[in-house]
């Protein structure tokens, strides 16, 4: 019998010499990846008593909870963007919406996280909303999305979601996974399809005409039962509009439950690396398409299964949602490559990988964002830094009205607010709609004496030693990541030999 | 021998056949466009005896030669994109530059001129700078353009350029043929390739390091031989750099010369609809990128073999670039085909053909143009109505300062206009560097009692009637050509159901 080789040592063998030698395998390492779509932290793991989300205060429970994350832009095609290549949008070129008329891609040379990882021999997923392009830069080998589906079902009907997750993780592909699993909850939807309500609360919810979606039992919320956030108006209507909220949010929570079932019985929950986050702010005054705090600060849920020493940790270390793609690739001990987008200027990575945020509390205190369009017509580039307590952002098109989307004119909360502000009523607001219209071009704020970040600080010669600090920063990180607008609005960039600022003399 | 068929009568059956039925082939015809880069007036042809252009001047004399022609966009890429597909760059997607970080494409179900061309089996070939894409969009069955030869070589280089005509006239394809032959020059190239001077005027002339054109004999201009447009200063500087592009000029002119020959050698003269006009205005103040008439009024000679009793004769007629798809397509009596680009509103040409201005003097008073970008970072976008002697423009971005190129920034005639403006010196303008980044929102002029557009009437109490007219022109234009920007800036387009603008009351 010591002749005859077992047929699993011949299949081992055959797997040795596949991976190419002697090299003991590595233990099998997944990535499952949880994006909410315009989520905040709405959820007991961030503290919010008034909603019921086990599920996510259960992988709270298993994570490290960071309490200072926030994405590099408070917009959806560009934020998915640039988790999926670590770049900010004028790296990646994911400058607004994919969407429609407004058309933005990634550039055909940006090589992002699928692309890495499939290189890598890592099986790669996508479920639900996508919303990114050219698909050459973001390919995955298991793939439900708007692009070949309806995203209502893919991003919101969590029985759907659940199958679908099952079909993936029963393949017999013997390969490590990254799964993303994009939901299209909580987002709103009374844009697209009112019929279903502001958030899209009744789908699936088994009434006449809304569908039946069996793994869901909706919770319903009362508007004196939300807790408002302090950049929202206080209002009937906003509270309305948050209660229905709840309700899609907590849609989410119990698909999250389904996914995290779909992985335990699948024996995956103790290789996976598990990461819940959303793509920008709360689609409300303040919220999705600002820079500031209240628009960029995510909820962001680290959990790793050999980790289990920091299980229920909060970390008051910096976290950016750039830092995701550091963070898989360094999970999956994949070196991010040499190469060039434009010219011959090698593309580095600014994000940082979370992992050692599993091990012990980091001091990581700065993050970077850059924003240029949401919609194709609503230009308002910013770039922003937080630094510690404070906050400076650049308005680059000051002198124009901050633009307001599609989506969330039309929603009750700010049409709520048009009208009381033409009627001359109480708004119930931390800010008027002039003041949310007309911004300087420089901000500043302190947000451990000022959270609410009413205070321009940016002018005060008291601060004039971390306005300048924050500015040189922020400018370093432009130059960094190879910004076209880096010279904008008062100069020109002029890239030959030499890349520098050339002045314009136009008086900004 | 009656019983004996010919082989080329069966050749004609067979084509008879493959034409699919009965009716007779008409005559071959075919279409050969000449578009210049920045281009302007600068030919003999529009009466500007400073420069020496004896091949545009016979090409004139063979034409009707249009005095009210104008890009629908001053700007490359959108201006190309509009001439291939007749949509104008907020429809067609083209919002700006094509190349590196501005990324710019046409929509993936735009139908453009050679992809129709293409289906009606019509040979498509490019010549020279091509700017555009997708690829997809844009097919050409020949091309040597910059995605796959040096754009200095197809595009400046008059002796390449005619080996290239020459290999394309020289096929055994017996299809009917459009062919684009896209000059590169008289473009300026201080900002890419120094080397050969401001407009490239020494590239190929035979000095040291310059390489030599064999088919090109430069001529040289003396700086107080040329003529100074109105919005141009009237500077040392701006004279040597308009002396430069005569010279590049008249190199496109020796170009045309030999295009014409290979065409006339190939027997094809008597069959080919020849049309030669440019992108848009020259890269000086107030022409490129700019919608003043100064920056949108073309040349354009439309020179039919089939119409000799117009051949020479001026027209007063107004023309667009958005009339080449029409006209090149009727030319071919190729219909428009019937599809939508987005939803299920369909795609309607709001050009015409320019055949009938062969035939007489056409009473055509009205021409449109709209521009979003040109790099990415330069929003400025407008919207212009020339009517009769009125143009009405709008500037969306008002409130920011005109943003400047990158290209025509290191220009010495921008350069010297910032130096004078700095220093306090006469700057022989029509006009200040403040006025020119500054623009009032609306921009009303009376062409024909202030051509150098200087006064805006737009205010004006007498003009409000004209004023009216234009705009609500001008808004139904938009909305006819579904421009994203219909609403802005002062409100939201929300496209639910009944499309409409609801207001922002941002008090603009």
């Amino acid at each position: 019998a010591a002749g005859a080789m077992r047929p699993w040592a011949l299949a081992l063998l055959l797997v040795a010499f596949r991976t190419g030698g002697a090299r003991p395998p590595a233990p099998a390492r997944n990535v499952l990846l949880l994006l909410a779509d315009d989520g905040g932290f709405e959820s007991g793991a961030y503290n919010n008593s008034a909603i019921r989300t086990p599920n996510l205060d259960a992988l709270a429970r298993r994570s490290v909870v960071f309490q200072n994350a926030f994405t590099s832009v408070s917009s959806c095609s560009p934020s998915r963007a640039s988790i999926l290549t670590g770049l900010p949008q004028h790296q990646n070129g994911m400058y607004g919406l994919h969407q429609d008329v407004h058309h933005f891609n990634s550039f055909d040379s940006v090589r992002s996280l699928p692309q890495l990882l499939s290189q890598a021999r890592i099986r790669t997923g996508i479920i639900g909303k996508k919303h990114i392009g050219p698909g050459a830069v973001y390919p995955f080998d298991f793939a439900y999305t708007e692009e070949n589906s309806s995203v209502l079902q893919v991003g919101r009907n969590i029985t759907r979601i659940k199958a679908l997750v099952r079909r993936f993780l029963q393949s017999q592909d013997e390969r490590p996974f990254f799964l993303y699993v994009a939901f299209h909850d909580p987002h709103r939807c009374g844009h697209s399809q009112p019929q279903y309500g502001a958030f899209c609360e009744k789908f699936g919810n088994g009434e006449s005409g809304m569908g039946w979606i069996p793994d869901w039992k909706p919770q319903l919320y009362r508007p004196e039962q939300v807790q408002v956030p302090h950049f929202v108006p206080d209002t009937p209507a906003a509270r309305a509009d948050l209660a229905a909220q709840y309700t899609t949010s907590g849609r989410m929570d119990q698909g999250i439950g389904l996914v995290l079932e779909e992985l335990r019985r699948a024996g995956f929950h103790n290789s996976t690396l598990v990461i819940y986050t959303s793509d920008n702010g709360i689609p409300f005054p303040g919220g999705r398409t600002n820079l500031y705090r209240s628009g960029t600060a995510e909820p962001l849920l680290l959990s790793s299964p050999e980790h289990r020493e920091r299980w229920g940790q909060v970390s008051q270390a910096f976290a950016s949602l750039l830092d995701l793609t550091p963070t898989i690739l360094d999970w999956f001990s994949i070196p991010y490559p040499s190469y060039s987008i434009f010219g011959t200027k090698r593309v580095q990575l600014t994000g940082k990988s979370l992992l050692p945020a599993l091990e012990s509390e980091q001091p990581w205190d700065t993050t970077f964002s850059s924003q240029s369009h949401h919609e194709v017509t609503m230009y308002y580039p910013m770039r922003a830094i937080q630094h510690q307590q404070f906050r400076l952002i650049h308005n680059l098109n000051y002198k124009m009205p901050f633009p307001i989307d599609q989506d969330f004119y039309v929603s009750p909360t700010f049409q709520d607010l048009l009208n009381r502000t033409r009627a001359g009523q109480p708004t119930h607001w931390n800010k008027t709609l002039h003041q949310y219209y007309y911004r300087d071009r420089w901000e500043l704020f302190d947000c451990s004496l000022d959270p609410t970040e009413s205070q321009n600080l940016a002018l005060d010669p008291r601060y004039a030693p971390i306005f300048q600090l924050l500015r040189a920063q922020l400018l370093k990180w432009q130059w960094d990541t190879g910004d076209p607008w880096v010279c904008a609005p008062d100069a020109v960039l002029e890239e030959k030999l030499n890349p520098q600022c050339q002045p314009l003399h136009n008086e900004l």
